[in-house]
């Protein structure tokens, strides 16, 4: 059955692209104004897609409130109204969309790992970063 | 060829998830506030879309216009304006995003199987019932 | 100075537009499909407006948070998840968007007037019944 | 891994559809209000998106200023504020979403070929006509 | 009292900014790629406000199954999926947004002028021609 | 005549509210997580409005490429991609979206008094920070 159940959640961050590894004229290139040293910011819209089957007393692929509750913690609570550089920084990578959108998804797999949303899996997880770009991921 | 027409439609209804099997206080803490025993409503999002050969001469995967007829009749006609458990209920299942997504795609298969629509194939329907949660499903 | 300040909440209802003062046929004719008995529902986005001078040491038109909690103790509580008709009922009035903007209205001019919100007046409430159809009201 | 990169670009263009290889009433008949003599117009949104690995050193599936500078070139200044059928005309093909979006393909194909923008693959591209009905296509 | 009710109708229609008593420089300059020889198009988004009492008997501004007859008589019919040069020419103007605006409200005046809408008075005319550019107007 | 064009930028900044004439207590409680020390940020969207008389040769009520320019070179160049606090500060103010509103309004003021964009006069700017709050500002 491909039956998935997806949810929106936002968050606010700032961020600067840049990579230490680049000189100041690589990273200028590579990232254009998003290097800009004092950085900048985004409303951010992540969707997390669960896959299951449905179950059949209660009629839901994943209990909603369970969801939020570990979103909430692993996610909004660490990375709302942050700095994505200096305050929630993950593995000494460059806070691309595409890096926070697998650094999420990695928090969030051993939630559903631990059986706590039930039979539910980790399907996609999916950030808008403006209304214009986007990045989703759905494992390896 | 992966060729993917699909068409949103909308429907304002209202439900209560309840599902009698359960005890009052296993339904309080199953379905939260959506317990709540007069009900509440949704505008209702429905994304139906159709996968299949672009038709060389029309240039279409299927008659647009047919689809919205078989819709209306399917699902708009029954479903909108109406209390999801009093008015269209469906198999005494608990009227969840998730059972009414399955019962449209159900009634919209049959439409897709009597070639009215050519060869066009229902590839997913989808539902989005807060602009904050949707469920889709694709068939088994 | 003309200053305004706005903000935007969610909740999901649901109605049935019937005066008992009318005839079956009469409410059937005024109200239409909005009529049918066992009612249907909307998720309604209500906006509020506050308008007033900028406070120069906070940079804001009224505290936020604080308009947050008055509005989630004198609309939202009130009215998400409910039946606009037997759970939150207005001076017998039927539940059209007008008559639920004007008793929103109605329910926060007193929090303005209380001054804990500071100078700040109550300009307008809006709401959304759906994409296509909203009211607002900024009182007489 | 699955990991994919999308961005959206819009254009507004105006369109008739209409085949010469059929009679006056035919085309009536399949394209209803769309066959009308002097044609109509949309804002079409576009989606296009790139599969891949995600660079470890930019963290980045793809160049992002390089796609934009791509698509430009070989789809907004083609196809924004023209006409499809007098000034954009691809293979004598009626210009229905369908046939549009496929012709965006091919166009944007041999630049994920060329290696320009890296390793990324084209994964999909969509086209919006209108709010409520789009088309996409991932290749044969 | 000030209270609003507004509602939103859709159409499609192409168009080309040209001014015969310009040149054809002075054409584009002023119209810039708007001037395209064979014109573009949009989806375009009409708001309609009504400005009244709320009926003490209905709870409504106005009917708006009427008003919704009388904006597709005199607007829907008339410019959805036409070209607004060829097809619905209105006193030689160039078919600007501004224009067609007020075209719009010079038609609908006469709707509300004639009481079928009850006591509800025209309040304003909105349009919106792409999701970054629209055009109201209040009368005069 | 009441007639308005409105035109629509965006821009993403990051920004910290924090007052130094209060204490870290005050500006905790004052601002909430907006006061975080490391800041977050927003994808701003900006909406200019100006208002006069259609002109009756160009049917418009004013040069959009002109209006277009003069945002670009007084708003979006100097705030977008950048830190409000850091990289754009105005007056010492907070940037709180009434200051920087007040502040675009201010910027914009002359931009209308010289006549370049004709006789249309700067009605009205209106930010939103996110899709629940924004902020208008209409002049003294």
């Amino acid at each position: 059955m491909k039956a998935y159940f997806s949810r929106r959640y936002r968050f606010s961050a700032s961020h600067r692209l840049h990579n230490d590894a680049y000189s100041e004229q690589e990273n200028r290139e590579i990232y254009g104004k998003c290097n800009n040293p004092h950085g900048h910011g985004h409303n951010y819209i992540l969707e997390v897609t669960a896959a299951g089957q449905i179950d059949p007393q209660t009629g839901m692929v994943c209990d909603m409130a369970k969801l939020d509750q570990a979103v909430r913690k692993k996610v909004i609570d660490r990375f709302d109204h942050t700095n994505l550089n200096l305050d929630a920084s993950f593995r000494n990578l460059v806070p691309t969309t595409e890096n926070l959108c697998i650094e999420i998804h990695q928090n969030l797999l051993p939630v559903f790992a631990s059986g706590e949303l039930g039979q539910a899996m980790l399907a996609r997880v999916r950030i808008e970063e403006t209304e214009n770009n986007f990045f989703e991921y759905a494992g390896i």
